[in-house]
């Protein structure tokens, strides 16, 4: 298939039927061509919704993941999770592309070559070491301090695969219970004084690569609770963390959408934290903020397209989470104000069921100035229910 | 069901599948809900492959209809040629809500009716009378003035159902072409020395009214090849099309989106000309161009939600339509261009098969400038082939 037109038929494969695959085939119908998904969840997820193009199976199954491959043209993914290995075996086997490749995904499924990968390319990263043993606990302590990180080396989400490191009891919890007693990787990394944290998002395939304005992830109890674009730094570090970002996208020959988040440390250096090889939560305000959405980009570059323009439509673009409220088959309310706002954008992922803390929705708020436009968002979603 | 929130199981039908529908789809599903979607089209239309919810039947069958929106819990429309009778009939018997009413279909599915509706409301119109005899197209033609137009009462769309009178012999063709002569209600309309054709969409619920801003679609050979919006006009015109919408909504109750085409004369006059109950050609460059798209409100007007900004995003969007360049299966090519320009958006429809002349596609480009960015976009477009 040439890669420099779109034809009716192409079909995109998603493996993963949530949210961020969601909003990439929204865009990828935007295009004209046909969706289908692949999802492992017993319960009707969010694409399967939206084509009749629906298969079940398992990300540990390479049979499932070439049956379902085959009726595809190009096949990607929302997630990290199934392993580089078998990606390769699925792209072979099918014979049909997968992006990101699989041997991009090598570098940053683990993250021990991550971290050496990157490092390798000139990038910072926060200090870390492989630690096997309660005497590496004891060293990595001393020398980096206490509390530090414990990490597996296979990742995770959202915070599960991490554990803290107060002291050597915690430590030694916290390695047992991420593996390291089974002989799992795990990784000790120092915890950082930082003012802020970080994401930028970049598109990159065979035409170019386009890079995002630097933005601002805001935590509240360690929950990601907003986005702030462009992030409130100064200059030199917005492009400090672009130009990091591209380089790290580079390191791996990333082909799609990827994020990386830094943390801005108390000294004014710029540290990348982690990657992601798909769209990212702190990418979503770019859907109205900025002139080609990371979901459309994602689509452009897995299918060979040219990308298209990261400027911002608005100075300010803020992204609020609106996490489920209750327990319950999901509805959305007291939203009349959040949409009656001018340049205020409600999505909400069509899951069906709520859970308390789940991602159900989010809200896009463009404005002038960055604190009176989070402020304002915050005020016009603090009573939404889901 | 309350109308201000929304079920994540809420499901949107629409009766007819094509681009229209598609594009209100795209929003239905960002705002987490569910489509269903109704044809009478043998080959897969453009919304089937946007959903596991599709039903075929016939637009002339209660019956087909009703045990459609049984499914739904609201039903809209794409077209305006089922009879308002059927519909009525369809929501009483199936208890889902139809938006628009078939109550305001009532009023504008025949040309006759349509247009002494807007005429009592104080909304000039082109000069039209019911012809019913020779006698009557000598008089009409004398009148008004050789040639002019002869109307099926019943519509069309895209020109058919219309006939030209140049003269007797080629009125009496027109009139036996559109029906009279089976007593089908034909309509002689005067052709009105007119410098700008001019569109305006009006969306309305029961939470209030919006209306866009007044554009121009600009025609080639009778085809309508682009919109420029907003028009190149007065300010008052501006003003006086888009206050002549909203009387005009207001005047059969509409309450959806709404579009309404006017003639700029050239002695300054403002002439509604036609009326469409759905999303139109001329709303597509909201997508991009406004702040909330015509496909946004027509989802958040049948909905109940609160109705979205029209405010423009940038000073000028023009919108060139695509369409088909070949009989082939639909392919669209050369599009790297047009992809790879900053505020330039393309929309592929998604339908298999091309044909010359068939609406395909569009492409939007947002700018500072109408002229410059009406060259710019039909420069970029020209090569494009589908």
């Amino acid at each position: 298939m040439p890669r420099t037109l779109i034809h009716a038929t192409t079909k995109l494969g998603f493996l993963g039927a949530g949210q961020l695959a969601r909003m990439s085939a929204l865009q990828a119908f935007r295009f004209g061509i046909q969706v289908a998904v692949f999802s492992d969840r017993p319960e009707d997820e969010p694409v399967q919704f939206m084509t009749p193009f629906s298969y079940s199976g398992s990300f540990d199954s390479v049979d499932d993941m070439v049956a379902f491959a085959k009726t595809c043209d190009v096949v990607t993914l929302e997630n990290e999770f199934i392993s580089s290995d078998l990606l390769k075996q699925v792209q072979e086997q099918s014979g049909t592309p997968i992006f990101p490749s699989p041997a991009s995904f090598a570098l940053i499924e683990n993250k021990l070559i991550e971290k050496e990968t990157f490092e390798a390319a000139g990038i910072p990263v926060t200090p870390y070491k492989l630690v096997k043993s309660e005497e590496d606990l004891i060293t990595f302590g001393d020398e980096y301090g206490w509390p530090f990180m414990l990490k597996s080396s296979k990742g995770g989400y959202d915070g599960y695969g991490n554990a803290i490191a107060k002291d050597l009891e915690t430590a030694k919890e916290g390695f047992d219970k991420l593996g390291g007693i089974k002989g799992h990787d795990i990784l000790a990394e120092a915890f950082v004084p930082f003012t802020k944290e970080l994401a930028v998002q970049v598109a990159r395939n065979e035409t170019g690569t386009v890079v995002y304005p630097c933005c601002e992830t805001v935590q509240e109890n360690h929950i990601n609770v907003a986005v702030v674009s462009p992030a409130p730094i100064d200059e030199k570090h917005q492009k400090r963390a672009q130009k990091l970002a591209i380089k790290a996208m580079e390191a791996i020959d990333g082909k799609g959408i990827f994020a990386f988040e830094f943390f801005l440390t108390d000294s004014g250096e710029i540290l990348l934290n982690e990657s992601a090889p798909r769209p990212h939560n702190s990418g979503h305000y770019t859907i109205e903020g900025c002139v080609t959405s990371q979901f459309e980009n994602h689509v452009r570059s897995v299918l060979g397209l040219p990308l298209g323009s990261t400027q911002m439509n608005k100075p300010v673009a803020v992204m609020m989470n609106l996490l489920g409220t209750h327990n319950r088959p999901a509805k959305t309310d007291h939203i009349s104000e959040s949409l009656a706002t001018e340049n205020g954008h409600l999505h909400v992922y069509g899951k069906i069921q709520s859970k308390v803390g789940r991602k159900m929705a989010h809200y896009t708020l463009l404005g002038e100035n960055g604190e009176d436009t989070f402020n304002k968002a915050k005020a016009l979603t603090k009573g939404i229910e889901i």
